[in-house]
């Protein structure tokens, strides 16, 4: 039984990934790709780090988007599941920020193509940031000189603020959210003692064991797909005792967009950049470190019970896909003078 | 009976503040004055700008310094009263971090002598960041590598995390949050068009009623005191509708701190530095916008109606007090890897 499922796996994960490299052989570009229509500008990227940090995007003026996904951090909040408005927590953990735009769907489940799209969600979601409306969140905005001119001059033109346009600046500063020069890519790139010995050996556990049939490309998510096509694969695939003790098939994934059965506990495939700093893990958080998560994997994913020491060489490996964090200044929030937009919210 | 109480209040006033400046007429200075056991150092302000930022000095890691006191924007989080863990509400509306560091007691009731002092209440508050006890925060810190190799440095020692030291970083960096220039700066170091007409209106209003009676000095919060010995008027000081319209009585003040009865409604007085910048306004945040708090400290503290005009001008004046925020660059809060410290928590 579990032979054939991991079997069926494998073959299906091959068939997709015949032309491409199966293992993550290339750093990570210095800069993302953009949508044809929102091109990445310096004035752009800087409105839309203030969105990002701006708390006034929630109802009640307590969550911005950098509240779950930290980009001081990890680009996530380092909890199981997040925490929105009224203390109320979310049912998925809330994936990184970090080089996300190099993902071709956002979301766990791959519901939103596009960082724009993605961008959309959590401020009209009633557990995360509670705005009632998109009109809501464009009147709020446009009650902020400083905003309005902002986008008046980036979008060109005489009432810019919209929420389509507010989507793309957030995207704008997600795209420059990227973590390059980790030891992994410094020895991809010719520097051969930048990965340890132990590391070197994970790789090559990691790459023997089958992790890099979906852990592939530069982002370690799987081959370069069209924007909007993820690369999807079923988590738990094998039967084990982990599937119970961390309850990993009670959320259904691509399920709950599709409805298709054969979405049933699928999940976008995660990237490993950064996977050593983002603990707790998987689509719950329900495995809390990262020793734990290689050993449940390799026993879902590929049927096989890791041993200790080749779970640590594993993890000395993912420990050099940690980047380097860029500098970034702090945005300046554009004022409202003597009044505050959610100085009544109970 | 309304006079006979301004007349009282004047009274105090006057005799407290014979021989200091009854007015405002002096820029904000550069540095902020350090107490002789914690002096100012880079590397400390470092160190105390990752802890400021730091959600996981909150026992859920939702909760950091910033989340009330936001210095991308006014210092507050422009909410009447804030939010801290389990989306809990708390009592008092949070004063501005911006220019703290000129104020010789802190907390609206001044309970605390320093920013060393203030900084270690929010941690232990159970409605505010609900970590249990000292000894729970220097544990966490202390499983972060980063902060154990940056306190030992910046402290001299072996052993240098403790919960003194954490708050001495956190006052460390607070004494860099000063903002200054502010057109009235600009206007009391010699250059006259820095006012407008209305706002030097504003400042002749301002003076001439006696709001500078309290409101003097170069913070615009009282007379230079010794630290650790506040400036406290009684607020509402005058019988009014507005005391019951804003149930600005019902919170007794500096008398929870201190069960004197003389000081029974008392109150640090507020720094008016951004003001305009900081609704909603007073110690419950029950005023919405800048001219009615104008309105309401005239009828409060004064005994008068002052007129719309008038108001209008000492809101202009007050804008001019508004002050220049310096660039700050995002602190990189150190990580754990391979797991998190807050991952599990509910």
């Amino acid at each position: 039984m579990k032979q054939t499922k991991r079997s069926m796996l494998l073959g299906t994960a091959v068939a997709t990934l015949l032309a491409s490299n199966l293992v993550g052989a290339s750093a990570l570009p210095e800069t993302a790709p953009a949508p044809a229509n929102n091109p990445t500008t310096p004035a752009k990227v800087e409105l839309g780090k203030q969105l990002f940090f701006d708390p006034r995007l929630s109802i009640d003026g307590t969550i911005s988007c950098n509240s779950c996904h930290n980009v001081m951090s990890n680009g996530t909040d380092s909890r199981a599941t997040s925490v929105g408005i009224d203390g109320q927590r979310g049912g998925r953990s809330a994936p990184t920020v970090w080089n996300a735009a190099f993902l071709s769907a956002q979301f766990w489940d791959g519901r939103a193509a596009t960082l724009e799209d993605q961008s959309k969600g959590p401020p009209l979601n009633p557990i995360e940031m509670g705005m009632p409306s998109e009109e809501a969140i464009v009147e709020r905005l446009s009650s902020i000189p400083g905003y309005v001119e902002q986008f008046n001059s980036v979008f060109k033109g005489k009432n810019a603020v919209s929420y389509d346009n507010m989507a793309k600046a957030i995207a704008a500063f997600e795209r420059t959210l990227i973590t390059r020069n980790s030891p992994y890519d410094r020895y991809v790139s010719g520097d051969k003692n930048a990965l340890s010995q132990q590391a070197q050996r994970g790789k090559k556990v990691f790459e023997q064991s089958g992790c890099s049939t979906c852990h592939s490309g530069a982002n370690f998510a799987g081959p370069t797909q069209p924007i909007g096509e993820g690369f999807y694969q079923k988590f738990p695939a094998i039967d084990s005792d982990y599937d119970k003790k961390y309850k990993l098939s009670d959320d259904k994934g691509r399920y709950e967009v599709t409805k298709n059965k054969d979405d049933m506990n699928k999940w976008r495939v995660s990237s490993l950049r950064n996977i050593a700093l983002t603990a707790p893990y998987f689509h719950n958080g329900s495995v809390a470190t990262l020793d734990e998560a290689v050993r449940v994997m390799a026993k879902t994913q590929l049927g096989m019970e890791m041993s200790d020491k080749d779970v640590a060489d594993v993890v000395a490996f993912l420990n050099s896909l940690s980047g380097e964090f860029p500098e970034i200044s702090m945005p300046r929030l554009p004022e409202t003078v003597n009044n505050s937009l959610v100085g009544n919210m109970k």
